[in-house]
């Protein structure tokens, strides 16, 4: 299914005269929109093609219908959302669940949606059939050094992928670790597991990332071997410039304070780029800003401040992507509730009076300060992102659009009601 | 694969004289064994049907070889672990994974092995094949009436399944709730789940007892409508005297005092049972004993506190059942370390000296509360727990010979290596 | 100091027209806004005395200067705040650190400014110079019934206090605890708490209420007497009609879904009141709305559905008030800020759609739920709650005025720079 | 008071046969024993001159009777302990609060009770009555020059005060950070403590170590400048080699692997020492062991493990010292019970088979590795401990000993019922 442009600005007609009177009033309260509506237009946030299809948990799974059955369909998905929102211009695949056959087929395909292939993600977590040795214990921690080797060789198959189409960047999570007290010695685990990056690493092309993701449990519930931002600074640190931490909004104790670490990585040189959803207990993997909004304005907050600090691009210099799941809702319609959470976070962080900020917090004015943020929060910047949505070509409302279009009926026509998306 | 008795007898005559010594030893040291002796000897836990196959997460799963294929494999798997240990004597079932086809059959064989069947299970968190409407959005509390009928329906169901084999309760655990704010009316949720719960209720037998369950989170992610013990025991007062919440040692939120909470069920008289595991992060439903030795000892100390307050009997008058998932461990050796620390653990809440205890309770000496509770705790009472199984006829150490057999060798000679066996 | 009502109005005129201009378009938005205004004008929340002063931390306190010393001058504060946002009508006293020598002559004073005597709150987690016994292990708890009877008698004298004042509710918040396994009989505890809360109950009169706080932890660390809301739902069950549960925000376990609880005390009515604060570790204390403002907006979305349902007055038939602590900014500039937040989480919950929701709660359109109650919380409401100070003769700008007016500067040269008012 | 060597050559005549018998009987179950023992008596742990009196909360604070009111008698508190147990032999002071005014005189008392003088403590917490700035928001990492110039002063004069008493460290613990949101620049914060630390750290003999705490909260709650053992490493890597990380186990988020903290650390070079103490929600500071002896065992675990794989000396190559608050329980009792405990953990990481362990690690046999951590777990140790202090002239059962001679009836007749000790 596509999304026709006509379908758009009929649906942008009948929205526009609400919305401008709005945006006039917003740009009336917050003085100098311009520069902030090209940032919002320039932001993209890439979709990882197993969001596209109900992810679940270890409990019931209840798909929903006309899920993606292949990377061409999976394309087709994100090209759908990026016609409504202009601001998913990049998909994040992961092997071995998205194996390309054809390369320049699915980078012709993508083209044609506008779509980026953005880091790729391999995969150790799990056994495929094909396999020699089982991940059981572990990959690049394993004991076993045959079983290392294994993973190293499938991590550098997914950079070979991802050379083919074009994407600059390799994320590797581990679900490495331990489940019960004396099973790992851990610093052997570590020393096992950066030597094995060190040879993952040694394969990165030199305009190549690799991000590695932290996360303190799950799915082993005693000892992870990436365990949190200070573990993963201390390989990346060992590794090299092109090695950087990932910080994924879900992989945190409780009560951490993610706007300290972001700002401290950054700080560091040393923070890649994010895994955008929302938690309330462990790794939810909800909807972005569905719980915490402000705790994702202080994310932003921090990301604007250190990356201006630090002369960095916004939109290019730091891998931006949602790592969600879907149980319960359609994947697409929770998709462009993430998206639009994030970029409502990004326009009221910058929003924030940089220069005010700052001289409250070199006089301890505590209540200023925080007046300041919560002034930015508190503002409704809606229609500003509507308004970068709008310029850009993309509908006022996705989800109304979406909705109105019943593209879910289209794709299960299409698909069928029975299809399986691969992926968790 | 049956484990005869004379395979026992040679495993303890080999280790006979240094248990003798211990035990001599442990029994000069503490006083009075022989009570708590035939304490142990009394003590069964069930085991769930589902935790002798491969558990495991949402990410990788690893099974073992030889998991039992039927409900008459799962019942000799119990069996063995009976014969080891003789204090797994009851087999807690699973409907639908553990439809009985000829119930006499069953009880025949179980009666074989001195299983007798425990609280019966139902399921209304996942949708099976033939089931008309679907529990994504809840069982229970659904919105949908006919959906919360088929659920009643399901759970009387199971019910009848139970009275044909001797069961006398029925544990309901529901995984309804809501992953989004906004999703669930809070107070209709309760609503109509508590009249859910009434229709179930009138269902059971007169010598039955409903055992509700509550869990702070997963797989509903922002709420649970039965998510605290305080909620599971606002449902059973209004249910009436057959009703009870059952405890599962992880289900609480973070850093929550589970002993407290047992004192004041038992104190109200609506403790029904226990669930039995361990975790660090969530419902991580490991090993019981494997990480928080201590807190298991403290909630046996408040059980034999509160139970010889009120007259109860230790063995009858609670549902004690191990709950764990298994996805790097033999189940059935997990099993064994499981019973085995609750043994422990129970062994040591009897050497507590109660009137010590209850006087510096009285004269506010906290010192001295903590160190009879330590004492308790410090005591090496293994041999008093080995002695309980070597009196009835079991291994002296059931891991040892478990290995010594190589039962899983057989299990899977019989059953094959890629057997799954049904469950989560 | 006096804040004239000739120096509100200039501030007012100042920002009238900006002010104007939001307020029409705020309507424009969110249609009929009449009936938001009147209650918003109608909330009222009480300021606790103790919150007047610096309150802090175990470590470094830093007290700021012009502190309140005694009871006269804590109403003047509370009489500062109230005529700078006329929404903190009432003051809530705590014994002993503010008893009245002279009744009449307070009701005059607080009548001068506007203010009624909200709770009252007692005091049995300190030792007083002239008290006979000590709460060092607990009070209305304690195994010694002598410090029972005491604690009892206190109770009931703050009782009498209140009477005199006019005010028609104590909070009972109890550091009853332990902090080591073994120093309490769980059980015994429980019960004795129960003994010496029905004393204190039968001595309320017939028009007052007692509100029972819960605690997981702090002071004590390994059990709270009173530690959920379960419990403290226990408690107020077995005394009647006229005791019911107190919700402090601070007072929960990591992750605890706080809404929940709200609707379900609603639910049973045994919901009482609220003591509002913000947190992200503990028992925090900080400005309400300064870490979480979504989950305090969900909370007055259970609030609002709640109290509707049940027909009560939204402003009447709850207990309101702050209980915050002050280390490192102005008091009064914090309360300032709390009592807006908890206005605008308000407003918001008033703008929900509810029949709407309604119907997306009946479909399980999880979707359209979650974005209704974004919709409301991403409004602006801020000129709708400025419209109603602007209407009942308030300030715009409540914290501008103050810093405008030097407030602090002139309590500073009436009281000096070292007071320090009684309280943590 | 002093206790003579009499009095507890007549204490231990009396429990010489039990023990003898109890030891026998260990030494027969662990076999060699003698290493052990050795180690134990060479263990020593540093008493934290605050931890001698009532610490306590932020709510009510219970002091008893004849506490130390100099460091003349905190000195002769720790020789008391250290009488009793011969494994207290340090005693750790903190600036201002123990300011010696004779150096020769205190180390000759210290002298004649077999004390050394461990880290000293700085203090940037709290302000002095003598101080020019306030630390209300921060120290080290303060907006403000010349605040950072008077915290950095005075660390050096710690250092100084050290230097003549003969001590070899300095522990930094800063309570600096934020408590609400945009009162900080992370990045700035974090770039002031690092220049500062490197201020102090430039004035350490070449001797010394800087020992740099982490806290995640409190008293700030909402970032705290050095919240991690990431944040703490990151600074210590750029100050250098005399720069160490400590570890304090109340100071972590809810759910954190303390042990595989502690063995990257020990990897890295980076772990200076150890605050022992125990928690449920907090930093609690309770008893050692009082509610996770299995986290203690599995912590010391990974130091004896991780101190041999380095060929580090055990008493002498980290700091090992308590930190620990008593509001309920007499100190004394409260230090001798955390001293035990460690002595315990200690102990039964001793008689972990690491060769068996090290096998089951290699094969991923999950089974086995829990076996072994468990099997030395539950080994009763005590008597070994006993021996230890037996060899070396110090009581079989301390706390017994110091009940049995009133130590706390004599030292409020020396010192009064009313004394206060300094510090918290």
């Amino acid at each position: 299914m596509l999304i026709g442009a006509n379908k758009i600005e009929s649906h942008n007609d009948e929205l526009l005269k609400k919305h401008q009177n709005k945006f006039a009033f917003t740009t009336s309260e917050v003085g100098e929109t311009e520069s902030i509506i090209q940032k919002l237009i320039d932001f993209q946030i890439a979709i990882p093609s197993w969001a596209l299809g109900t992810g679940g948990t270890r409990f019931g799974r209840f798909p929903g219908g006309g899920e993606p059955r292949s990377i061409e369909e999976k394309i087709e998905d994100v090209g759908l959302l990026h016609a409504l929102n202009n601001a998913s211009g990049a998909i994040s695949l992961h092997i071995p669940w998205d194996i390309p056959t054809d390369y320049q087929a699915i980078k012709n395909l993508a083209g044609q949606h506008g779509l980026k292939f953005d880091a790729m993600n391999s995969n150790t977590f799990q056994d495929q059939a094909t396999q020699e040795h089982s991940y059981k214990f572990g990959s690049l921690q394993n004991a076993n050094k045959a079983i290392r080797k294994q993973a190293i060789a499938h991590n550098i198959e997914v950079i070979k992928h991802g050379i083919e189409l074009g994407s600059e960047s390799l994320t590797v999570w581990l679900a490495d670790g331990s489940s019960f007290p004396g099973q790992l010695n851990f610093r052997k685990a570590y020393q096992n597991t950066l030597e094995s990056l060190e040879e993952i690493y040694a394969a990165l092309p030199s305009n190549w990332k690799l991000f590695l993701e932290y996360k303190c449990a799950e799915p082993n519930f005693y000892s992870t071997t990436v365990a949190d931002w200070g573990q993963s600074y201390s390989y990346v640190k060992k590794l090299g410039d092109k090695a950087q931490t990932l910080v994924d909004l879900g992989h945190h104790l409780p009560n951490a304070n993610i706007e300290q670490i972001v700002s401290l990585l950054l700080m560091e040189g040393k923070l890649g780029g994010f895994h955008f959803n929302d938690s309330k207990y462990g790794d939810d993997d909800l909807t972005a800003g569905a719980l915490k909004p402000y705790q994702l304005f202080l994310i932003f907050n921090e990301l604007v401040e250190g990356m201006d600090a630090r002369g960095m691009n916004h939109a290019k210099d730091l891998g931006w992507m949602i790592d969600a799941s879907h149980n319960i809702k359609d994947p697409l319609e929770d998709l462009l509730q993430s998206v639009e959470a994030i970029m409502i976070a990004y326009a009221q962080a910058l929003l924030v009076d940089r220069k005010a900020l700052e001289i409250a917090q070199e006089e301890n004015d505590v209540v200023k300060a925080q007046e300041i943020l919560q002034n930015a929060f508190r503002t409704d910047v809606r229609a500003l992102v509507a308004e970068a949505r709008l310029r850009s070509g993309a509908a006022l409302n996705p989800v109304a659009l979406y909705r109105g279009l019943d593209v879910r009926g289209n794709l299960i026509g299409e698909r069928g009601l029975k299809t399986m998306a691969t992926g968790l």
